[in-house]
């Protein structure tokens, strides 16, 4: 898919009062933006993700067509591509990384799309796990920025059990005593590839391993050769301190804890003004259908469609073909109403 | 509730050929046997437990009456009290300790009983998690001497699934450097404490988190106290090298992984001849209904009730006082028939 690379650049204000001078955050644009810039697409990334990852729903005949739509994926700081722990100048490099919020971050990104670009407003938000909540904080931050909305297995507020599930990743992490508080000097692959090993339980589902697809992820002749050759080595390679960095993103994540809305949830859903479709796996074990369910109570023009997939979480990481159609297929539908 | 505790002493003969000499299997027993010595239950413990965590289900008036049965409760070797990495002698202590299958275990409860207290034969044979699968082993192992089984949140055989689960917490206790391979000096008390907290976010459901249980398992403000507060001290006051082996008894189980049965699950289930409950959870995140269901199919006295609780795992585990009282009820009419 072809793409155009840019950066923005500016200073990141965050909610904590700290401010990150010259913070980066580098974008993927997806065909034009037209004379009346009314054809834009928001698909951030997701944790521990860059653009790239995005680009399995991106292309000319599919719901996200270049040829029609400009389809723009700004990088989630803390990935490694935008600013993050791993380069940022100190004094704000590594453990010092201040913590970002998917509040502080989609404020970045409405000022300079809004600045540079002179972006204010998109045919669609859409996004998959953290991704899915950028969309929602966009929708709830900038209600009349958002013409429709969805959010694919993802949540307007982590929810606790989410939390108990990412603090086991931290816990993990810190385990390894290279990580020395934070003045390591060699990254805590053990620790790192616990993390891998926790996530690898959650990702998929109880009746994706019983149908035996985890074998299927390469050339794996068992279970400890899957957890080696594939989360040990998609774990093993991370930077520590960006990984903890995006989970301290995900664990804070509240469309309604700020000023605006005083932490009151429904009342930040109340004010969604997008056509909003929620799109949660049946066997996500950690973005469960029953917390789209409640919040859709509160969102005044919202569907739920749940998709169904033994790939849990994962159905919609770009791994299973036949999730990809179908999320396709409920995007066409959704940019056509 | 008045018990009885005795050791039965003997050499452990385990699958992989090693034996373990002299190894000590602590027992409970509630209540005496009769004359004919047709009134045992058999009610082994669970993972990282003891015979006391399994006593809230018996007593005077329930199912499990020490006035009607004998109780025998014996301790699972690796927890500590029968013959475990913390007790063993040299060369058999710590990480030394060798591999325990419920299968050897099994068999050493069945010589023991055999030998020393004229045990055959049993009534009910019953347990909840590593109980069940003990339970399950000698219905499989020794079909005549179970005359009824039941089966709450167990299975026949770890799933693929679950080892994942287990295996993420044997990597976060090792990935703590204290471990040392094994030569440690002090227990690896962070890898402990992240073992915990994988452990929290398994053995109760997403439904339970949300509706703020966990804050009544003390007087606990917000999840990082209840996580410090419940999964820390419970951790961290843990034997690492007997974790692990239990850890290791837990993955390696397979009621057909023996000569006997050769690998052949549906042709070890069909062996059974006790009249059997499988009572699997609904929000059981390691032993979904799914598991039992699927042997359901090759056991030929047997049905399901699935336990509806949001307590998921834990239902079972005595915290709960509807599921408790759900339990005793399915076992006084299991025992009744």
């Amino acid at each position: 898919v072809k793409a155009r690379q840019f950066v923005l650049e500016g200073d990141l204000e965050l909610s904590s009062g700290v401010v990150l001078p010259g913070a980066r955050m580098t974008c993927c644009a997806y065909g034009d933006l037209n004379a009346a810039r009314d054809n834009a697409v928001l698909f951030p990334t997701r944790f521990g993700a860059s653009h790239g990852e995005n680009e399995f729903l991106i292309g000319t005949g599919k719901a996200l067509d270049p040829d029609k739509y400009s389809i723009l994926v700004p990088n989630l700081f803390g990935n490694g591509i935008s600013s993050s722990p791993s380069n940022a100048p100190p004094p704000y490099d590594g453990p010092a990384f201040p913590r970002v919020t998917i509040h502080d971050a989609v404020r970045f990104q409405r000022q300079q799309f809004a600045n540079v670009l002179g972006l204010t407003r998109f045919r669609l938000a859409v996004g998959w796990s953290m991704g899915a909540q950028q969309a929602y904080e966009w929708a709830c931050q900038a209600p009349d920025a958002v013409e429709r909305l969805v959010v694919i297995c993802g949540a307007a507020r982590t929810s606790e059990h989410n939390k108990v599930f990412l603090k086991s990743l931290q816990a993990a992490i810190l385990a390894d005593r290279r990580w020395k508080d934070g003045r390591y000097e060699s990254e805590p692959v053990d620790g790192l590839r616990a993390a891998g090993r926790i996530y690898a339980g959650w990702a998929y589902s109880q009746d994706w391993y019983r149908a035996g697809l985890h074998l299927k992820m390469g050339t794996f002749p068992d279970l400890d050769a899957y957890l080696a050759g594939y989360w040990d080595a998609l774990f093993e390679k991370r930077v520590a301190a960006n990984l903890l960095a995006m989970i301290n993103t995900w664990i804070a994540h509240d469309v309604s804890a700020n000023d605006r809305y005083g932490g009151d949830l429904e009342h930040a859903l109340a004010a969604i003004r997008a056509r909003t479709l929620l799109v949660p796996c049946d066997h996500d074990l950690y973005f469960p259908t029953a917390d789209n369910e409640l919040e859709l109570k509160s969102i005044r023009n919202g569907e739920l469609v749940e998709l169904k997939s033994v790939w849990g979480h994962m159905a919609a990481s770009g791994q299973s073909e036949a999730d990809n159609r179908f999320i396709d297929r409920l995007l066409t539908e959704h940019l056509r109403q």
